[in-house]
């Protein structure tokens, strides 16, 4: 079998991004975590981390990721029968990337119960739900929400719903760019509000509409940073319906063009020998997330 | 002088976070980005990115860069005057590193009429305030919010006031852990959530109340999802008192202990030579952070 001292090494410094940290989780020196993960290098025969800050694994070091996080998943379900096998006694915990806008809206309600009742610890991973994906790839997660369907090899994913996002902007913001009643083509030239570089919502919007190539845009990778910004008028963004409903009742935010939304499906992508807990929270999540998401269909 | 052909092509592989985007921003090809790499390392004697997703700059790298975004300021002081010397024609964008907190409460509110005036378009990057600085440092962005006072070199630093966060939790979670009252060994031994890796104000304020060492915690790295967490009952964290005023209110939330709250510093660190633009909103800033954030006493 693998020499999991060494894996468990590796995990500990990507994870806590970092020998140091990595060392004060495990209760080693930092001089023992190096010389794992030397050690571990010697007998794969290659770099499995790429020294920049944080760490990095390499391709090899990915693979070597996933699989301690698959071990570990089937690990607990053993756990319970003999609990003194956990020679780390670290508390449960799974890695999970999302969306930020799930983040900051429905997500908590659907798993604190859960979380409580099975004394899960979760560290959350905030990912564009475009590429949540590429950590489930890199042995980094457990699970990922994303908007892609299609699993990596060794997961599962399960549609959850869709997230439906409306194209906003302040009244004072309307009133300035659009005295004359809002343009698709004049869209282009007020700007916009953007997450980040892998944020195309605002992009797919205005080809919808036929504007295509660039605009004018601000960045803000903060779910709740971006309504205070369109709330103040920097510029018009795509938000989640779920998280405005307030602020579209009292007209604080208007939507730009009407009833003119955007859907994104959410799937959840877990797994496959995940181990029991996972397969747990799956269930909850599928049963659960209907209420916050609205039905997905194909366009 | 510098070849800045060369040069803004390092920027853009860095602020794009890729060859592919940087190609795109600059309206050149893929491979002519690469040339420029290669030329400028060529000179330089040394490379100056690590070849990684996405590109990361050597320490020489950074220091490139850090000169680009100073000379970047200092060109916009002219364009008024010449605007035709603009050879890139991209629209004006301050890369600027803030807390998440500060993102998701008043930052919004303080800026977004001097951007609507100068025509400013901002790249907002998330750091934890305590770790922005690293960014400036690197070359980065051209200002950010800190909780540390000391700037880098060749930055200038000023006092906006302090964050107040207490800690906080809902009824619920009060009930089930603390039957007979919070108890500050007790809550060493309840779930805590903690923002990320860089965050230790949870840590602090165990130590306040005489409480060492580790202790249970999610990691959430969204200031939107910390409150929804902490609303449906998955933990006791430090929150912002600007974002839960209403909760507070409402009693939804509740603090753990009576008035204990805990005040976070913000300076804005911007660069000395940072031209006329970075000056006004440094005055706007310092003007009007007063009306959002408490004065700051050091302990």
């Amino acid at each position: 079998m693998f020499d999991y001292k060494l894996l468990s090494a590796l995990a500990a410094v990507v994870e806590q991004a970092g020998f140091e940290r990595a060392a004060q989780v495990l209760g080693l020196s930092q001089s023992a975590i190096s010389q794992r993960i030397k050690l571990l290098e010697a007998r794969v025969g290659q770099p499995v981390l790429v020294r920049v800050t944080p760490p990095a694994p390499t391709e090899i070091g990915r693979r070597l990721l996933n699989h301690v996080q698959q071990v570990r998943l089937l690990e607990r379900d053993l756990q319970t029968l003999v609990p003194a096998l956990d020679e780390e006694g670290l508390p449960e915990r799974l890695r999970i990337a999302l969306n930020a806008d799930s983040l900051a809206t429905w997500w908590a309600a659907a798993v604190s119960d859960f979380c409580a009742e099975q004394h899960l610890l979760l560290d959350l991973v905030v990912e564009d739900q475009t590429v949540g994906l590429k950590r489930m790839r890199a042995g980094e997660v457990a699970a990922c929400i994303c908007a892609s369907e299609r699993p990596v090899a060794g997961a599962r994913s399960v549609l959850l719903g869709a997230m439906r996002y409306r194209a906003l902007a302040s009244p004072a913001f309307i009133a300035r760019h659009f005295p004359e009643g809002v343009r698709a083509d004049l869209l282009a030239k007020t700007p916009a509000l953007v997450f980040g570089p892998d944020d195309f919502l605002q992009h797919r919007y205005l080809a919808s509409l036929g504007v295509d190539g660039g605009f004018e845009h601000h960045l803000c990778p903060s779910s709740e940073g971006f309504i205070r910004l369109t709330e103040a008028g920097l510029g018009w963004g795509l938000v989640p319906e779920l998280q405005v409903r307030e602020q579209l009742e009292r007209g604080v935010l208007v939507e730009l063009l009407p009833d003119k939304p955007i859907d994104v499906p959410l799937y959840w992508h877990h797994w496959r020998n995940g181990g029991q807990l996972l397969g747990l929270l799956t269930d909850q999540l599928v049963r659960s997330s209907k209420q916050w998401l609205v039905p997905w269909k194909q366009p």
